[in-house]
């Protein structure tokens, strides 16, 4: 049997290394356009800040995958054309053509460019695979006034690395706060944070980039910035051009629509990673919403229904972190605003709270918006910022509402208390008091 | 209506506090026999060790409950009886006497001294209520060798915290590991780090204590020690002598036997806190786990119902968490040795992590030994050490153990993600895929 997978990403390797483990006499074979495999985008803001090389984005080295689990894993192989039960690949500029039995496409996602006028001056970057680190290191090295433009995760992210080196800084988002898909009750918190590191545009819409050969100034519908490097951070969208050459149906957020098992349209042929939509927990509706760890599990499912198992991928609840230096913003399911345009009647607690209890040493602000379902009490979505334990908060949650819990369930949840930890009423236990039950 | 509370620690102060709310007419009296109001005795040890006062040791002050909740709250007040319809009350040497209609009892726990010969010689301490704190610091500012028996939560915060201040420690336990009710591969774990710090004698009984007035020397089955102060951590018991007065029946574990509105046997008598017995929500069996979160809880319900509502504790899954100077342990549900008491066929996994992805600075390690019912895939329990991180993995297994899932469900689950906080398989997630489903 011949399996491809066109794209070594952790959706494609880990799918790869399933079907080597469950069929290992099957011939299973990776394309990659990029010398990288298993590769971590979302470490480059880090490999900026922290100076590691950007050879580092990596899970495994592709030795791994291809001595110790023999995966025949090729890199810079460029798949242009997919056709029906073949693939045309430009391996060092020769074209190839593969046959396959059963094809998964793990192309990922990559870096909205819009149409803004001047935006293919030079020294504007987007931040999209691992070898970007290295492209965006040198060119920061001889900028002093760096424009990002968006404030979402990447734009934040990259906002910390590089005033981290010392550059002038100035992000410039549309929104009426940093991070949009949050409320504005954690997106102020932010906001405020960002205001002391960096030059923050809010509302604030880039009409032109401007400048002789290189970018020089960043017009906005409010102001003008020097800029001699811009970062894209606008959004991404799914790389779904192979997919659609083979009539793969996309679903209504743009992206591969699959069904649980990770099959498309299309009979033998599996997408996974973040060029397929998923299905949210709460509503139960496709979405999009392209994070490494769900697209390392429908590496996972897709790989083991591809070797004729049967598994089904339930969904995801959007959980999903990030920091601004010391501060930590996380949210997992729906926001206030996202749950009202689901439809649901919602009802909201915003609290602030001390990390620790009163006497303990030590102890750190932090701030929970939780969402219920004013009928029902389930608990719809949470969001968290603060200095500390963030991470633990927004777990808690995210099972919470993997499992469907209430305001009162949460409220009996039986979580750890020490003095060195928490509370002794953790916050999201006062939160799903605050809500009722 | 006349209710009177038996104590005013967390679980009785919360309980005090709700009525109040709830039924502002009524007349709520609390006795509270020392000085303290919603003590909070698990900060004792980080009393000693950061020396911050001891009357720190509450949640709120006294006045906090007099004046702005309008609790007629005595303290120094030790019930000495009580009968069907009133008590009697030692208040600064007078007996008086106070009638009710509804009664709460919210005695606590003590800990136990077992009747090993010389318990009685001077500088033997427990660690119970917080004028403890200031006891114990005069005592340990004399003291240069100090004996701790026990090597459960209080023996291992107490042998930080004497430890810290320069002391030679050593900790006799009779178990072969400290926190015997954890398996041993947490076990062993905490062993190493607590032997680099103190001596830690295992699987060693305490026969005497030796000395003139005061103790001298600690005398076990396999050697002896120079002690000018010991320190007894060997458990718990609850205070139950108070309810027996007037018939309260008491459950299998010795603790006071409540239904989930925390009802004793005895009509309009409750108990709450660290007195009651409250449900296993995997066993389905009455359970003594007297940890301060389920305490209040507890007094949250008895509050309520007292008051004429209508709510029930659904009971714990006995999540707990200490630390080791720097090493975090945790549990949750069933340690295996537990599991398979409980008559469960089990299937366990260990695994050793990484808290960070391996590019991110300051990654550390961490250990989860997880716990499925072999026939139905639930998860039974986990137990976690490592040097951070430790509640939040330990959290998300709390609240999976209360939803009842599975280890697939926790394969699936939606923790949150990015390189400051976690790899992108979390070790939780690789626990449950290791445990198979």
């Amino acid at each position: 049997m011949k399996v491809v997978i066109v794209g070594a990403g952790a959706g494609g390797m880990t799918a790869a290394s399933r079907i080597r483990a469950l069929k290992p006499e099957w011939d299973v074979k990776v394309f990659e356009a990029t010398g990288f495999a298993s590769h971590a985008p979302c470490g480059i803001p880090y490999s900026i800040e922290y100076g590691f090389p950007g050879d580092e984005l990596m899970y495994y080295r592709p030795e791994v995958f291809i001595k110790e689990r023999g995966i025949d894993l090729r890199l810079h192989a460029k798949v242009t054309e997919v056709k029906d039960g073949s693939i045309v690949v430009d391996e060092n500029g020769v074209k190839n053509e593969y046959e396959w039995d059963k094809l998964l496409i793990a192309t990922g996602a990559s870096p909205k460019v819009p149409p803004i006028e001047g935006v293919d001056l030079e020294n504007i970057y987007t931040v999209d695979l691992p070898p970007d680190a290295e492209i965006l290191k040198s060119a920061l090295a001889e900028a002093k006034n760096v424009v990002i433009a968006g404030a979402g995760y990447v734009g934040l992210e990259m906002a910390e690395a590089v005033s981290s080196l010392g550059k002038k800084v100035t992000v410039v988002e549309m929104a009426e706060h940093p991070l949009p898909n949050f409320d504005s009750e954690i997106g102020e918190i932010l906001k405020k944070d960002m205001e002391q590191k960096v030059d923050l545009r809010l509302n604030e819409k880039i009409e032109a980039f401007e400048g002789r050969d290189s970018v020089e100034r960043v017009i906005t519908d409010r102001g003008e910035y020097r800029a001699d490097l811009v970062i894209l951070a606008l959004g991404v969208k799914p790389n779904v051009e192979l997919a659609e050459q083979i009539g793969v149906e996309l679903g209504e957020t743009g992206a591969i629509r699959v069904n649980q098992k990770m099959e498309t349209s299309v009979e033998n042929v599996y997408a996974a990673g973040d060029v397929a939509e998923t299905r949210h927990l709460i509503t139960g509706k496709p979405a999009w919403i392209p994070l490494a760890p769900a697209g390392n599990k429908m590496g996972y499912v897709a790989g083991v229904n591809m070797s004729g198992g049967n598994i089904e991928f339930p969904g995801v609840v959007g959980t999903q972190i990030t920091k601004f230096y010391d501060l930590q913003i996380a949210k997992t399911g729906l926001s206030e605003k996202e749950a009202i345009k689901e439809g649901f009647e919602v009802k909201s607690a915003f609290i602030t709270a001390n990390t620790k209890v009163h006497y303990y040493p030590g102890a750190k602000k932090t701030y929970l918006k939780v969402v219920k379902d004013a009928e029902t009490n389930r608990i719809l979505g949470a969001q968290i910022a603060g200095y500390e334990m963030v991470a633990m908060r927004v777990n808690v949650f995210a099972v919470a509402i993997q499992a469907g819990l209430t305001t009162k369930d949460v409220f009996f949840s039986d979580l750890a208390y020490a003095p060195p930890f928490t509370p002794i009423w953790d916050p999201v236990i006062v939160a799903a008091r605050v809500l009722k039950f």
